[in-house]
């Protein structure tokens, strides 16, 4: 396994079983998800100030608003109609059936219950502009790479759950405007997330056969990590170390 | 002319004329280009160590060899002979008459000058993700947008010739280590930076006729000023700020 676990896994003649792929899949999840990253220890931990909390969300919403673009993404790609029943789920999960339904929707509360203005987050003229280009080579790459690669690219959700188990906990004891109506998103997201990475997992190990696919998958997991982990890099530099928000972006004293 | 400098120009009923344009267009390169980025500012300063002007190196190295490509991501737009006949010049400073010519071979110059394994700098494994996400936001911009957008954003090229002056004079005079000939991409570029900008500068003005047009060049070169920005925020908070470097990104000590 250890050889599935370096940056790129050299080809090897005979493929993983499905069993030591997925221990693969869940090594790089152990070293490189964002639960790792030291801005969402100090979220969780109680140690950012509000406006550091306030531009975690409002950053967070962009990622958020293009998920169900990333979604339509691979559902345009996908020429079976059974697949295609199964990954619109995520759609309506964060569209919901009206302005106030879904997942998009409860992290406008949480934003809202932050202070935060509606429509200045919806406008996403705040947003971190190395915010946007990590979530937009996350779209591309959905776009671009083989559809394994694209459904591979969302098994981060596999780690999400203890992720926000954490962060919720963590929010709820640390922040006194923190409170758990404005946290409702994380409410349905474990479920929602078990269930459709239980479902991309299946799929990848099904269809990861080759050595160079299950090297595709690796890599597309590992892509995704990266793409979550800039994020955060980017948030830290910018509103955890004085003097270095970028221009155009979220300035705290001017919200 | 205020009202060209904030984020989003509000929608004027008349045009500004070619001067009043271009001055905008100055304005945005006078307060967003990466000239005044802390990192380039310490890079001429001599404030870097050698690991941190390799990491700017190499992390440049992925900017250099995706400009090509966007370059011919333009070419394939332009649908007017004597307009690619320009722009494809462009390709040929960069990729040369052979692998030793040109100004990607000048870069590998600069990074064999300061001790990167030269195969390690070509297979842009340790390039830090966030570069990547920008650079390639940058390639979908000019595939994505406006012909009139993607040659608006090359217009960062007015303000190279005078960074590029104080960048060469600042790393001879403060490292020891660097020599006149591993700068020799910088020899070069000022001319072609200045009669390439020349060209796209004439062009804006010439087509960006109506106020909605003005607005998508003005809102074009101040993405690219993002795009930029982006890419020193992330050398600097991985590289000049301890224990930040992000999971498989070059490591000094492991170079």
């Amino acid at each position: 396994m250890s050889s599935a676990l370096t940056e790129a896994p050299p080809t090897e003649e005979t493929p993983l079983d499905p069993a030591a792929l997925e221990q693969a899949l869940r090594a790089i999840g152990e070293t490189r998800y964002h639960h790792l990253h030291p801005f969402h220890r100090r979220l969780n931990a109680g140690a950012l100030n509000k406006a550091q909390v306030q531009a975690w969300a409002l950053n967070r919403y962009y990622y958020q608003s293009m998920i169900p673009v990333k979604d339509a993404a691979i559902l345009s790609r996908m020429q079976d109609a059974a697949l295609r029943r199964e990954w619109r789920q995520r759609i309506v999960d964060h569209d919901g059936t009206c302005d106030a339904d879904g997942g998009l929707a409860r992290w406008l509360a949480l934003t809202d219950g932050l202070g935060l203005d509606r429509d200045y987050v919806v406008s996403t003229e705040g947003v971190l502009p190395a915010t946007k280009f990590a979530v937009e080579a996350y779209v591309h790459f959905v776009r671009d790479k083989s559809l394994l690669e694209a459904i591979a690219s969302s098994l981060t959700e596999l780690f999400s759950p203890m992720a926000i188990g954490a962060r919720v906990r963590g929010m709820l004891e640390n922040y006194d405007y923190v409170t758990p109506d404005i946290l409702a998103y994380f409410d349905k997201r474990p479920e929602q997330a078990t269930r459709d990475s239980d479902f991309a997992l299946a799929y990848v190990l099904a269809h990861a056969r080759r050595p160079d696919q299950q090297q595709d998958v690796l890599r597309a997991l590992t892509f995704k990590c990266d793409v979550l982990w800039a994020q955060l890099d980017a948030l830290y530099h910018a509103y955890l170390e004085p003097g270095n928000i970028p221009p155009g972006a979220f300035r705290p004293e001017a919200a």
